[in-house]
């Protein structure tokens, strides 16, 4: 397959899980200086590895999750909540992610994620 | 429920998952000292957390293997390693979340988080 | 014991220790999806571990500062900050530990852990 | 050599690298409680590492700017850039740093990276 | 001060925590090249950082132990645990440091570091 | 370009910087499980990012050297160590890299770090 290709089609499927205004947004927020990073994101993340079909997309998403909470990359983090609900992730899979992030990860990465995750989820914040 | 409750359904469930030679000579390793972090482990970890049910416990093993492999824990992560072999787990499976940490985390986490998935998964090592 | 009385013991040693309305804010934060963690929070690290007597208040509160500032978590350091003025750490103790910091986990971990401790200790801050 | 000698040189070193205007306002924002903080810096750090002379300026800032990505310090990333532009690099030379962070830490990693950058060389943000 | 004068106190403070053995033998197995580090490290870290007295040698230790485990160095941690037998910590102290670190940085962490622990502290391994 | 020349370029040019025994032996030790993270290190990594050209080798040895121990990678930084020494960087350099490391990221990592460099480079280690 060709690069080319291989970047266009990972290109779409990243716009399919984020929308194309999201996906515009960030692409156009970096710029020239971006376009290199924007072709391993689109090419080889999307175009190669998320093409893979060995795990559904909602199982995905949990493993993003549970893996950008435990690097604690709270952009990132988000990013892939919001996939995890277009994905069709219910609220209670998202939370037992985030308990076992507690336990093995600790408290205060917990904590973290659930400030995400609230805000995500759209639950109103009483206080 | 009483917290000894907790504790022993935990140890049960603990056990069921990996075994309890395993189980056994991880408490005796450590001893007098550990007991206290033993139960942490058996009461809020196991009795607790992973006691919930919204995630199958297939999906809980990627979710732990994800984490434990984000966060730089070798030893925890060959254990979850096994506990998702146990749990129905396959390999694609497994090589899939690993291929997003290579891309998420970077290849050396997912250099090293290969080395012992070969190691549990049990191919064959040919240099 | 029950699990509610550990539960309910936790709950107020946190609020002795951080005062009712910082608690009801950060368990009203998180709401309903937060209910789990705040039981966590509540009954495992305050109501067990926080319960444990060997260290007294204060040499606790200088041990979770430099845990907070050497794993990077800024939001849980300022609680924990806010912790040690009220269990009577002095602002030399605070500062020894975070050059600690500086010499084992590198000047921008602790440039970072002093802002946030300039901060919650109330110095001025003249430029 | 004496130790106010050390501090001296390096304090001098570092205005000549970052601006009088941006050293005074870093030493200040931290105060009194941050004088030895500010000690270690000026000595050890600029006086003494910074005084060797086995790498030209350059690649040190290009140096510092991967261990800062890499260890997730967006402040102190953000002032290495900085210096970075002041020691000549040029954009082409970052990015090149930025993109093997990509692969070897991750695209989370390096997206964050990228954010501070382009804010930093100045490229106008379009979305 | 003369710099020369506080690499002397420091390398004196350095091997009356460790012993004169240790300190030679962690000195040697760096050779020339680590000559700068080892100066770092009697200088600025012993010489310095750790002449000042405003906490006791074995709150200093209980500290430090608390920092090498959240930040996942083994090699220091286990360096931190021989200095605070030597200072007096009681196993106790340890312990309850290390439960805190399994709430606030997860289990794997603390598992890491009781197994140090156990094995500094001596206490026989049965499994 | 087709993604078989990208990945054909790449592992040439990793067999140029670290030998062909090296390579086969890594290759070889992930049998089929690693095909897939292989094809990401050939392909994108020594195929694209190593390919592009603002920074010489020996500058891109440093850097990744500066990577790899800040983010804690022993393995990997013993790899590009061995590169750095190929690309032609002085001890005096990484020596210098490392100092900087001491100061930015603590002392721990760069006793790491120097124990690796000095096995590296085949320095007689004496007590």
């Amino acid at each position: 397959m060709d690069v080319q290709e291989l970047h266009d089609r990972g290109l779409k499927r990243r716009v399919d899980m984020f929308g194309r205004e999201a996906v515009d947004k960030r692409i156009g927020a970096l710029g020239e200086f971006g376009k290199p990073l924007q072709h391993i994101i689109n090419a080889y993340a999307y175009g190669d590895i998320w093409a893979r079909s060995a795990l559904p997309p909602a199982t995905k998403s949990l493993v993003m999750i549970a893996m950008m909470a435990a690097a604690a990359h709270p952009n990132e983090l988000r990013v892939h909540l919001q996939g995890a609900v277009k994905n069709g992730c219910r609220a209670e899979e998202i939370q037992e992610v985030l308990l076992l992030l507690a336990m093995y990860c600790g408290i205060p990465s917990a904590n973290e994620a659930h400030r995400i995750a609230v805000d995500v989820l759209g639950e109103p914040q009483r206080a």
